[in-house]
């Protein structure tokens, strides 16, 4: 089989009526969280360095880094913008394959959309398409090629910016073949690198190596039209475990991965969600305080006490790995936001107190997103919750308006109120957008110099 | 064993007289091989694309891209560099692992040496050190890694870029070992690609990327400090097949590879350069004219049967991967340079009349680099030579003189006589330089726009 081509085809050939409406409004969402979590990451110390050091390389100013308001090139700004995406492990999920599509397709996406005048409609319909490709291809390679050590996020994401910004270039089926060629020769990302600052760069990478692949493309540069087929290609050679090429065309252009991808209500790992929902949704229902709590405990999947068993977390990093932490924070704060995740909210006395009560039991009975929680309070109550799918996972997606909470909350890091409200509804105007212009400028901090 | 801290404290700690002089010597070699190369590639098809994408991407002028003589900044400069070095096929050839070191450690040295005005003699050794490193790498992995489908002179080579690009920037051995963090999870490239244009976009991207590494350790960013050994590092990733750590630490400092790095007196693969080679000396010895000759058999190691058997060669390319046609063309025009392998050249009539009296046997007794070449002459007479060693392999390099017929030869392409005289002289000079802003003058072709 032309997976390859299979893949190009579909992503120039897919007329915009076959695109269900529902895709285009998970776009939407996928956008907003995107820039709720970019904005938030905007002047952390590793998107300053980077700042910094494009600044110094300059570039034409073609579209705008988020937040920063920086005008530089289509390669400088799709990679800043991935980072920025991908820094706070904050971003949208595919549950079945771990890849987070958003930070490599919408840099790309954005940026082409933006410096070419394209309208919303067109930018959310690539959006769309980049994403259905780059999660076929991790579904053909998933879970050999994660396991091996790859980030797939990156790895399989730049199959994604690459039709998406191929799509907004018009590309013809041979020069999307040969985009694909260009792109899949440049997938990178080790994931010895989890834990340093060069996670976060794999996105960027992968969303301007995609963008420029779709570029040259488009300008008859050639690559291998078998990236993925082929004897050397990206299965043969980055997943010599297995693959599956009917991941690719499986029900193609009528079954759509967007339906998979979930967004994150909480700013720590996936598994320790549904204890966050459990604990939020009793805490407001009987608006229990701190004081009251006499012990926590959850039946949870294994993968909990395998992946986050810290009762004694330091740092906000560590609280992260610590479903003790994010419990007891849960608790007292009602959310999972960043700001649960700082030292010094980790140190703080009352989640320190409400933490040391909190434990869990392993029960292989249940799903990674499946909780039976209870809390007993010290007037000898015993309240419980069953979560059967956490929020943000596929069987139970957030809320528009759980979202819209997430991106006030995060963009008030940076942008004032009524700011960050206008840009909340440019954003879910999107599809009427004849350009992005103003979506663009309405990221800007008034702290960016 | 800490190798990648191994690296980064030869890297950084290696006093410059403990690096012997035939290699800084070895160095300029590599230099007028890489700017022969590049510069014949200069106005190429897939170059003249990068160019016109790269000119539109923009960037503060801070180096020079070779021939086009156009000025960006340091990232598009070393990736179109790297991207003209390889081209050809005409580079530097590490034969133990078949890296091309020059391709992707020249263009991320050179950029920054001239763009913060440090000495040629800086950069030289900048350079020594940056291919004991990558040559380094490539050998822990080779042949394991190349067999999987690896492009080593990408994956392997970008540990030589920010090797080069960091010791000219002074970085520490804690930022060293980051940048090498940084570098290594940024591997890339599919030997899928061979064949298109994409496959010298591999040394292009490695050159940038580990030049692009080094200054971000240099501004406080992080990467894995274990990118090769760790679980989910280099070798256990890309490597999986097998890897020998011992390669990095072997006399590290006392043994340098550039020893067994060559430089290809051929445009073509290194299997039939011995056969060439033969031809030429018994040409030139006995002034051999194509009428003259009755019969060319060669006896070979079975390699040239196996890869380069291709008696009816039609285009330029196939003649590359036909020996009766190198054998022929080293007859009719006693050489082999790319002039030799147009697509003209390759359908020439007295060409094609010698190519067809040519023959070969395999004798698995002969070294790769090895022949025993008879030409049977039309008045009975019977002439043979005995190639012990080829030229540019490590037992017989190429001459100075013969690269400065090489370099003259490619450079006439893009640069009229005087001035490559110039540049080559400024090339010999090098080490004495106090800057690099002539030898990037004098590598602007008149044809520039």
């Amino acid at each position: 089989m032309d997976s390859t081509k299979t893949l190009a085809t579909f992503a120039v050939e897919t007329p915009i009526n076959r695109i269900p409406g529902w895709t285009l409004h998970e776009a939407k969402r996928c956008f907003i969280n995107y820039l709720a979590v970019s904005l938030y990451a905007t002047f952390s110390t590793p998107s300053n360095i980077l700042a910094e050091w494009l600044q110094e390389e300059g570039g034409t100013p073609q579209a705008t880094v988020i937040g920063r308001g920086l005008r530089t090139n289509l390669r400088n700004t799709s990679l800043l913008n991935g980072y920025l995406a991908h820094l706070e492990d904050y971003d949208d999920t595919h549950f079945p394959t771990v890849i987070h599509p958003s930070a490599v397709v919408w840099p790309a996406v954005f940026a082409i959309a933006e410096s070419r005048k394209l309208s919303g409609s067109d930018a959310l319909v690539a959006f769309v398409l980049g994403v259905e490709a780059c999660c076929r291809v991790s579904l053909s390679v998933h879970p050999w090629h994660y396991d091996q050590g790859w980030h797939i996020t990156s790895t399989a994401g730049v199959f994604g910016s690459v039709v998406g910004a191929g799509r907004l270039l018009g590309l013809s089926v041979p020069q999307m073949t040969h985009a694909l060629g260009i792109a899949g020769t440049q997938a990178l990302g080790l994931r010895e690198s989890f834990g340093t600052m060069a996670k976060a760069l794999h996105p960027g990478k992968a969303a301007s190596a995609g963008l420029e692949s779709a570029v040259l493309a488009g300008k008859g540069f050639t690559g291998a039209e078998t990236i993925l087929e082929g004897r050397r290609g990206f299965w043969e050679v980055m997943s010599s475990a297995g693959h599956d090429e009917s991941a690719i065309s499986d029900a193609l252009g009528e079954r759509w991965e967007l339906k998979n991808n979930g967004l994150k209500p909480y700013s720590c790992g996936v598994v320790s969600h549904p204890l966050q929902d459990a604990v939020i949704s009793l805490r407001n229902t009987h608006n229990i305080q701190p004081g009251q709590v006499q012990a926590i405990h959850a039946r949870t999947h294994p993968l909990v006490l395998e992946l986050i068993n810290r009762p004694e977390a330091k740092t906000g990093l560590e609280g992260k790995f610590s479903f003790q932490h994010s419990v007891a924070a849960a608790l007292v704060d009602g959310a999972g936001y960043p700001s649960q995740y700082t030292d010094e909210r980790v140190a703080d006395p009352t989640i320190v107190g409400v933490r040391s009560k909190v434990t869990a039991t392993s029960d292989t009975s249940l799903g990674e997103d499946e909780t039976y929680l209870t809390i007993t309070l010290t007037d000898g109550r015993t309240l419980e919750q069953h979560v059967a799918h956490a929020t943000g996972s596929p069987g139970n997606p957030m809320t528009d308006e759980a979202l819209e909470t997430k991106f006030r909350t995060l963009a008030a890091a940076v942008l004032p109120k009524d700011q960050a409200e206008r840009l909340l509804q440019a954003a879910w105007a999107m599809d009427t957008a004849p350009n992005l212009d103003e979506l663009a400028k309405l990221t800007i901090s008034p702290q960016a110099k």
